[in-house]
């Protein structure tokens, strides 16, 4: 199978980017489906394993919630481990089907046996704070010091997450491919140039 | 003007790219030849000044040698700025007289105002020896370990010479358009594809 993942900041258009090239390739293209099908295996509400994920799974829960906050922690901890391993589960299960585009989810790191063509999406803050506010769910919300907050936060908890699995660092240039920067660019005039990159790299049949 | 900056570690394949994507772009191609263009203008010695550009601006030369180095040491660094300002004007001549492409020599800070296209080429250590060994000058000459080092010293080398003019740290993908990862490719086959981008990203006229 031919796999690409997608590693992005939060705010550069790596979503938009990936089902753009999944749709070009005509590969499989998944990011939430991920979540959802581990939410239906393990029964567990999805929101709240979007949010553990974003978090990193071994968040450092602040001390000062105190002892009576102790057991939750071990308990959420306990949760993570299980959907962590689910998760790995269901990204290989995923790769082994078809030809696909994993966004996020460390993928890159998890498929790696299976020599994926890694990619890392990344824009300057100004870009970022433009494509959050153009189509965020909370774009009316927040204040600028708040986006910029929520920006890093996210990211944070990616790079926590990928720390989980291996040593390689979210985001250092070392682990991917090729490192793409959209600021300014329109993701639609960017995704037919980089399809032709990927067609490079993993060889013919496409539709 | 167009202009592409290729910034490049030290056995990446860096000036084999430029000179290729040069080629399929009808750009102008310049590496060596801006040192060159001083060292003419200057009336020093081409090789010395290739060797102070390549080990930084303001080398910090050890205090061992002591008081005796003292003089030369201030007039090495007198010249090494001489040659700095003289090396600016170079390549934004350069970058002036028609569509190019620049390897090295911070080209992407220097020619920040005009909005170069900035290319970082990059690879794992692994290919960077096989690299090395295959077209260096000196490649039967240096053990592994001694080829390692030498890798690392020309590399910090020019992110020393770049700490010179800016903030923006050498290899740090948000200094760059585009990060691309050689590893295991063959340059010939990947620089057709990166024109294609390049040619999204500066428009037509391409003979």
């Amino acid at each position: 199978m031919k796999i690409i993942t997608i590693s992005r900041e939060f705010g550069s258009g790596g979503r938009e980017f990936g089902k753009r090239l999944a749709d070009i390739l005509g590969y499989a293209y998944y990011d939430r489906e991920i979540i959802n099908a581990i939410a239906e295996n393990r029964e567990l509400n999805e929101g709240y394993i979007e949010k553990i994920l974003e978090n990193g799974l071994l968040n450092n829960y602040p001390l000062k919630f105190g002892r009576t906050f102790s057991y939750g922690t071990v308990m959420a901890q306990h949760n993570m481990t299980k959907i962590l391993v689910e998760q790995q589960k269901v990204i290989k299960d995923i790769a082994s089907k078809s030809n696909c585009i994993i966004v996020g989810r460390s993928a890159n790191i998890i498929l790696r046996k299976y020599n994926p063509l890694n990619l890392f999406v990344y824009a300057d803050i100004k870009s970022k704070i433009e494509r959050c506010r153009k189509y965020g769910d909370d774009k009316e919300l927040l204040s600028e010091k708040e986006l910029i907050k929520k920006i890093k936060q996210v990211d944070k908890g990616r790079a926590r997450h990928q720390e989980l699995l291996t040593d390689i660092k979210w985001g250092n240039k070392e682990g991917y491919d090729l490192c793409i920067n959209t600021t300014g660019l329109e993701i639609k005039e960017l995704a037919p140039v980089i399809a032709e990159y990927a067609k490079y790299r993993l060889g013919g049949n496409y539709k």
